[in-house]
């Protein structure tokens, strides 16, 4: 079938020509489609059983030409799917719990059809309304280490490891980050958008020499540095729990870069959710103990991820036997995570793509002073990131923090 | 025609049925071939006109599947043939005076035709006959600047540069690299060949954790770092000249990888040449005048290097218009240069590839001496690569450095 985006009438025809729709479904007579339109660049549909929606349901997702929430001059490389179908069935050798699972691929129409996680909320939101999640930390700390190692020159021989590096070669998505996380957001660059209220705060740090400079290197690491298959976009609008599972969803942007990346966008994001809370929950103790609970994930995801990879290295690894390079390995991942981190907190403050966990914010006073707050994280993360030796200097940073501006600002 | 190794008789058939034969020989009656069976990896015929030998000839490099230096058992791709053309018509169009004008290539033969460099000789030759080349600096400094800067991120658009990522993908040669630079000397590989007065201060060298460590942290650069397209093997070996020409040959081992790699070969094999007058030129007041152009001669390249390359930046990039990030990217070329310098250094002593500068040297404790003396330096460059900010400080190194056994070492 040539490539034609899908509606929620043909998405049914086309499920119930699949050859795995019977295995799926049992009676394909009774199945219906809803349009999630949730992606920013993708249609996704749920499809599923009229008579059993909850167990007998899957997710449809095809990729278009241009990105939906920008707009159709806002080009998208087709071949997305193809990447996000491998992504995912190599990802689910190493964790195979924490991916949905992949049912069909279908070349032609850059369409994937796979497991639907409606037991299963998105972190992000589950986080502005302050629920907490038990397993999250150690499972996402497990799943980076594993997914990360296992595709590093620690793991695979080197031929194999450079073969892996042409098959997910992404240079379609990595221009979009090249541009919207590192290059767009440190200029005055028209697609940005930036409450009114900041504006001082932003021009200081836009011409903040020092701070550009460190961001280019970050961005040159990106573009440079092939250490592993990352994931790309392991913020928390990726990742999806319940009380007892996580699944990371959404690995489109995936290709060879720096690990620091992966661990970056995941706590810079958590970071985020931490300086929200101060409009999200208006009891004082809540808070508190909410943001502790915040600081201790972040805390537990590194010293899981440290832990499992190394414990991985020990095993696995036929070279790089050498502890002090190890120790100094870690070190710079950690560096590279601060320097990653820190930059992902700003551009979701100053440039085009915002976090809901700070849009949710509806006093525009309020929402200032929390993505003033976000920014100086951000900023500190990286211009620390050079000499930053363990998880708690980035807390630290985190609690120590203020806003540039204050509740009276009229900037 | 399939691939077959050629010989004498047969390249002189081979060469006359080419297409641009007539164009290069006029009359392809007379020709004749001469096995220079001077490549460890490659037959290589000289083949030219009886009548007219040094204007009309040519250079015919063929691939071997092995290294005839080691053995049949030692494979090596084909496909490095390919590289190798692509590379020189690539460098052709930014350094057009500093590379053999290719006249043909044979994708099925594995063979490139090329022009043959009889007014040149190989540097390192001429550095052991202690002469002095005026222009050798300045063109190897230029040569490297633009062929690093219009390869790099710098340059190219993001796409176009992982496109060349992909075509340049060198795994086997990457992997000889990687095996006889980066591991086995640091390790009691069987295939190392040490000098036995050595042996003492060779074990507590690889018993160095923290220098095997840093060797292994930039074997991670090497493995990693898709900075710009370098030469890959660019000792003073690869490097034709005379008093008014320099030409750079033998791209073979061409893949992205990091900008430091090209340059440290190039420093640290002079620094090799630096060490080995010790024993080469018996005059006191010669030695230290010669010792002190190849100082110059460094500290020349660096400089010509460093401008040239921030010039092209300044020129043509349309992004990094950072002064302060200029400035940081040439400190970590210089730290990674003196990284990977230092490491070739000692891999050309304690590894299987050994330098004529040092093999030439007949008395073996005068050699001792002198390959000690390199492995300290060597070393030096390699524990202080993180804080050098100075081309000076490397130059420093060189003349404090001692050699860690005497005279009369029976070690």
């Amino acid at each position: 079938m040539s490539y034609t985006p899908l509606t929620e009438a043909s998405v049914v025809t086309y499920v119930r020509r699949t050859g795995v729709a019977t295995e799926l479904f049992g009676d394909v007579t009774d199945i219906v489609a809803q349009d999630l339109a949730d992606g920013n660049v993708n249609l996704v549909f749920r499809v599923y059983s009229a008579s059993d929606p909850v167990r007998k349901s899957v997710i449809v997702k095809q990729a278009l030409p241009y990105a939906r929430a920008v707009g159709k001059e806002f080009k998208m490389p087709l071949d997305r799917t193809r990447i996000e179908t491998e992504v995912l069935r190599l990802q689910a050798q190493f964790a195979p719990d924490q991916v949905p699972k992949v049912f069909h691929f279908d070349e032609e129409m850059h369409l994937v059809m796979m497991e639907d996680l409606n037991q299963h909320r998105i972190v992000r939101t589950g986080l502005i309304d302050h629920i907490r999640y038990p397993k999250f930390a150690k499972d996402i700390g497990i799943f980076v280490a594993r997914t990360l190692f296992y595709t590093s020159d620690l793991y695979l021989s080197s031929e194999e490891k450079k073969g892996m590096v042409v098959k997910f070669m992404n240079p379609g998505l990595c221009k979009v980050t090249e541009d919207l996380v590192f290059t767009h957001p440190f200029s005055n660059h028209p697609e940005n958008r930036v409450n009114p209220l900041l504006s001082r705060h932003v021009r200081e740090l836009r011409s903040n020499t020092a701070l550009v400079a460190k961001v280019n290197h970050y961005k040159t690491l990106f573009m440079t540095q092939a250490q592993a298959l990352i994931h790309g976009d392991l913020h928390t609008g990726s990742i999806m729990v319940n009380q007892d599972e996580t699944k990371v969803i959404d690995p489109e942007f995936a290709f060879f870069g720096p690990m620091g990346f992966d661990l970056g966008a995941l706590i810079g994001n958590l970071a985020l959710s931490y300086v929200s809370q101060e409009c999200h929950i208006q009891d004082a103790a809540e808070r508190v103990s909410y943001q502790k609970w915040l600081l201790d994930t972040i805390s537990q995801i590194w010293h899981t991820f440290e832990d499992e990879f190394l414990a991985l290295w020990n095993d696995h690894a036929v070279d790089w036997k050498n502890g002090q390079f190890q120790k100094e390995y870690v070190w710079r991942l950690l560096q590279e995570t601060a320097g990653f981190g820190g930059t992902k907190m700003m551009r979701r403050i100053i440039g085009l793509a915002h976090v809901a966990d700070m849009e949710s914010i509806a006093d525009e006073n309020a929402r200032a002073k929390c993505e003033s707050l976000a920014l100086n994280i951000g900023s500190s993360w990286v211009m620390a990131s050079g000499s930053i030796r363990h998880i708690d200097d980035l807390l630290s940073m985190m609690t120590q923090a203020r806003p540039s501006i204050g509740d009276d600002s009229h900037d």
